[in-house]
């Protein structure tokens, strides 16, 4: 099995699924296409062969049969290691982890735009700029603080439902923008974003995409150059 | 079991599961809340109860819990019908349409903006508009096409997957919106919105719909007025 992501600096979508694989030990091949969004790129022409919607990440099992999009790949995954809890045991805890999940996937359009993840990055002054001129990143926050806050006070934590879920890895991304952007939140969600960021998987991809040293004028857009 | 939903006319994401529900034969109360998307309306003070999302569609259980976003709430009836094939039987088929799904629940924006649900319209020349003037529409109609061309071509239809499945209820909305504008598709995705307009659930819907007869200006992007 493979899982083809982007640079592991930017790519937040290709973060999700290779942190759950890791959380759980579910081996895999790592395949890293390096982001290149120009029409006719080798980025897209390697994708091509995969996915039909041009997106990172894919993963693709042995035979080339091709899952695409982090929520897909999630069930797939969960769907072949019935023996793992990659979403909580618990039914209804699964349903409220999965309304979590969906709620990611499609919002926090204004979190992800102005807020790109940038691994390496320390941008306190660019969040505190955003957090001055835009109330809609205020709700994103809002929303991310009180669902956190529910979540955990439901199972007692240390992770959304307890133990390490597929919650945990979707959410892991906006962890690493709260970090980045010196974001406000709650003591509590604070405690969850170090929890987060030291967990297992997670702390793989933070290290990985701080050696890969390979930074992309097009992903920066608020530093002039490193340095 | 109660499913909260916005206007027929007009809700494209709570048709999604009441088509899912009524297609499978699974008993549910419908509480339709009129879209009024001015802070504080009553359409977010009802739906304050249920969702921290201030978003259509929200599943409610008899006793309260509630699971919200269409895609969770999908999974959270897959997981209560095991008896039902609400996705595909065969592991990659299933695997396959949650691909679908997945793609459908954060993609096709040009479409979802440009040319908003409304099943009661016809706008050949509002959709014939937008065909000459934005690219991203093509390439929006483009991908629906090879995607339901492949899945049915796989499959043998007379749905994406076989028979009618979560799937097939993602897309119904797209199957109104090419009609509504008159959007061009190939001969196949025709057939397939036709047989998906005349299926059991999304009929029932656009009947509902039709008969509903209240009409919002802010939903109303194109036309100046009725009759
Ligand atoms: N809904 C998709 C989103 C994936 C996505 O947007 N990936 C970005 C990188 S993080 C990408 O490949 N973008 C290339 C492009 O948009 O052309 C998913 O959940 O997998
Ligand atoms: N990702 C959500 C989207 C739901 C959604 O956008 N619903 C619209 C009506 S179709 C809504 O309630 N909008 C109210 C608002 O945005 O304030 C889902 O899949 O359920």
């Amino acid at each position: 099995m493979q899982l083809i992501i982007g640079n592991k600096n930017y790519s937040s979508w290709s973060m999700r699924p290779w942190v759950l694989l890791k959380a759980f030990g579910i081996a895999f091949e790592e395949r890293k296409l390096r982001f290149d969004f120009t029409p006719g790129s080798s980025f897209y022409q390697a994708l091509a062969v995969y996915t039909p919607t041009a997106k990172v990440p894919v993963l693709v099992e042995d035979d080339g049969f091709a899952v695409w999009d982090t929520l897909a790949i999630t069930e797939h995954i969960a769907d072949r290691h019935p023996e793992l809890p990659i979403w909580p045991r618990d039914a209804r805890q699964r349903s409220r982890a999965r309304s979590l999940c969906a709620e990611m996937h499609a919002g926090f359009a204004t979190l992800r735009n102005l807020c790109p993840m940038n691994v390496e990055a320390a941008l306190p002054d660019v969040g505190a700029k955003h957090m001055a001129e835009s109330r809609q990143l205020h709700a994103d926050l809002a929303r991310i603080d009180a669902m956190w806050g529910e979540a955990l006070k439901q199972s007692g934590g240390p992770f959304l439902f307890g133990e390490f879920s597929a919650a945990d890895a979707f959410y892991a991304p906006v962890a690493l923008r709260v970090r980045t952007y010196a974001l406000p939140l709650s003591e509590n969600s604070r405690a969850y974003v170090e929890r987060l960021i030291a967990a297992p998987g997670v702390r793989e991809w933070i290290a990985d995409a701080l050696a890969e040293q390979d930074f992309l004028d097009f992903e920066e857009p608020y530093r002039r150059g490193r340095g």
